[in-house]
């Protein structure tokens, strides 16, 4: 029997997350039953997207949304012995009792001195959402430009040293100068504080006075019609995440952008990374392959302990990480 | 030497466009040389592209731009002899002198008690735009939903009866009774008037309750992001027109669509008729059989004399029209 906390969703968010919207419980587990294992959170993940779902796919009183590293703690189930690690979706727990059947292997040559952690960052979702957006929606080729918003995310870092690796030419921004000088040690061509431009149309054309081929969008709200104006003829649009909108209680409202769709002949194209699962084993070993050639960074910002949970997300929301926001037990 | 009137652009447009924008001039045209042929308009066509192309394409004092049916009246050209008619894109007026580089003739086996008019509409630019955003864009299959709006104007007619054809279920919307009732007539499953409707997402719910898989998509503004919350998952939105935007003269605002493409992960793509050329021969050919075969109907809109275009043009833009408007010389 072992004592398993975990944080629910006390009340609904009303715009901006507060520390008294989540509730810390906990429960015992039972031991684990022929064909079960217990699992010990190792990593927890947070990420934008448990806000809009927090929404879409939570009751309050749900045990918060998300996925983790886990270690197998104990185990009568002979395809996860203990002490091996997996990826589990049980929310934000530090133990759960699985069958196996919801249960991810972490990838069989992952390197020792790799930190777990990244399964939940750049070879986990968000390096698969990066490639799978410039490749499957912007079908990004050599010689293009790319922007990319909210560029020091978790995402974001990964679109544009993917883009990089392959030939293009990558203007990314960011709201700190810190973020903005990441961004260049990484490779981006361009980088700017959008907090701290006068103009954003005026930064984004002196960026890429051509124009812009693709754009993968994280942010929405008035970047996104703002960047289109400046989308070059035939300019394709990913659209993975709105950060700027979640928070907002009334609906937010901007340029209608029908005008330049249509002039430049430009597609944009909203997606869920799970539409390419079966592409996933794929994706993680060259995102893997990409990080042991020294050809992907991985940064990381850790928070530890799991009373910190609410805190590190709110902290994500707000921008306060570099890389991929994870929680470590 | 013949007379030739022509209608310039005489100020740019500022909001819905008036009489005193237009000029009407003449100018002599010399007899054709070697290799010419002079044309006098029999049909002239007059667009919504026109409104907005008008800031985009043309200097104060330009002719205003657009395509008519020709008759060669004078020919020194042999591949187009006098009495034979063609297709020019020489703008408002009613004679041109041409070395017949310009022009495109009518397709050969166009019976003759078709009106030739239809050359600009069901069977020509209009039509083929209607072909191509429901086969390049929408890519629709039988047996999907596509809602489409400004219904009953040139390309919207020929919108939802080739959808009809394709074996999909059609709703469709317009901005007036009489144009509803032609709708049906024309086969459209459902048909509502959006200037006495109560609730246009209710509207919309209770027309297609499992949501939209395609949407046609010509009026722009609110209606655009009402309809998004509508489609169905993976749905696809042809931008082609907005008309409700042509004439304002302060940029357009409206809920930010991010989060439903994303949520739904819709692609929405503009298009220009112009971007599949190498299809039109093919594509006029497919209109024109089914127009023989009367499974697409025409109606137009004729108005009377040259010295009325202005009035046609704003007419049409004010929705004054079914079907196709062309004016007759």
């Amino acid at each position: 029997m072992v004592l398993s906390k975990f944080w629910t969703l006390q009340q609904h968010f009303v715009g901006f997350p507060k520390e008294s919207d989540f509730e810390l419980k906990q429960e015992e587990l039972p031991e684990p039953k022929d064909g079960e294992v217990l699992l010990e959170a190792v990593f927890l993940s947070v990420d934008p997207y448990m806000r809009p779902y927090s929404r879409t796919h939570m009751e309050e009183g749900d045990t918060m949304i998300g996925i983790q590293v886990s270690k197998v703690v104990r185990s009568r189930n002979p395809r996860y012995p203990e002490g091996s690690h997996v990826l589990v979706n049980c929310g934000w727990r530090t133990h759960f009792l699985s069958d196996g059947s919801d249960l991810k292997p972490i990838l069989s040559d992952w390197p020792e001195e790799l930190p777990l952690s990244l399964a939940l960052g750049v070879i986990g979702m968000p390096g698969l959402t990066a490639l799978y957006g410039l490749e499957e929606i912007c079908e990004i080729k050599a010689e293009e430009t790319l922007l990319v918003n909210a560029a020091a995310g978790a995402v974001g870092t990964v679109v544009g040293q993917i883009a990089k690796i392959k030939g293009c030419r990558v203007v990314g921004c960011a709201g700190t100068d810190e973020k903005v000088s990441y961004l260049r040690e990484l490779g981006f061509d361009q980088a700017f504080n959008y907090k701290t431009i006068g103009s954003l149309e005026d930064t984004l054309r002196e960026a890429a006075p051509q124009g812009y081929d693709c754009y993968f969008e994280n942010v929405g709200g008035d970047f996104t019609s703002i960047a289109l104006a400046q989308m070059r003829p035939f300019g394709r649009i990913a659209l993975c995440g709105s950060i700027s909108m979640y928070n907002n209680t009334a609906p937010q409202t901007g340029p209608c952008i029908n005008s330049n769709m249509i002039q430049k002949q430009l597609r944009m194209e909203g997606f869920l990374v799970s539409r390419w699962k079966h592409k996933h084993q794929e994706g993680l070993e060259r995102l893997l392959a990409w990080v042991k050639e020294g050809r992907i960074q991985c940064r990381e910002h850790v928070t530890e302990g799991f009373e910190n949970m609410p805190a590190a997300f709110r902290s994500m929301l707000n921008g306060g990480n570099i890389g991929k926001a994870v929680v470590k037990i």
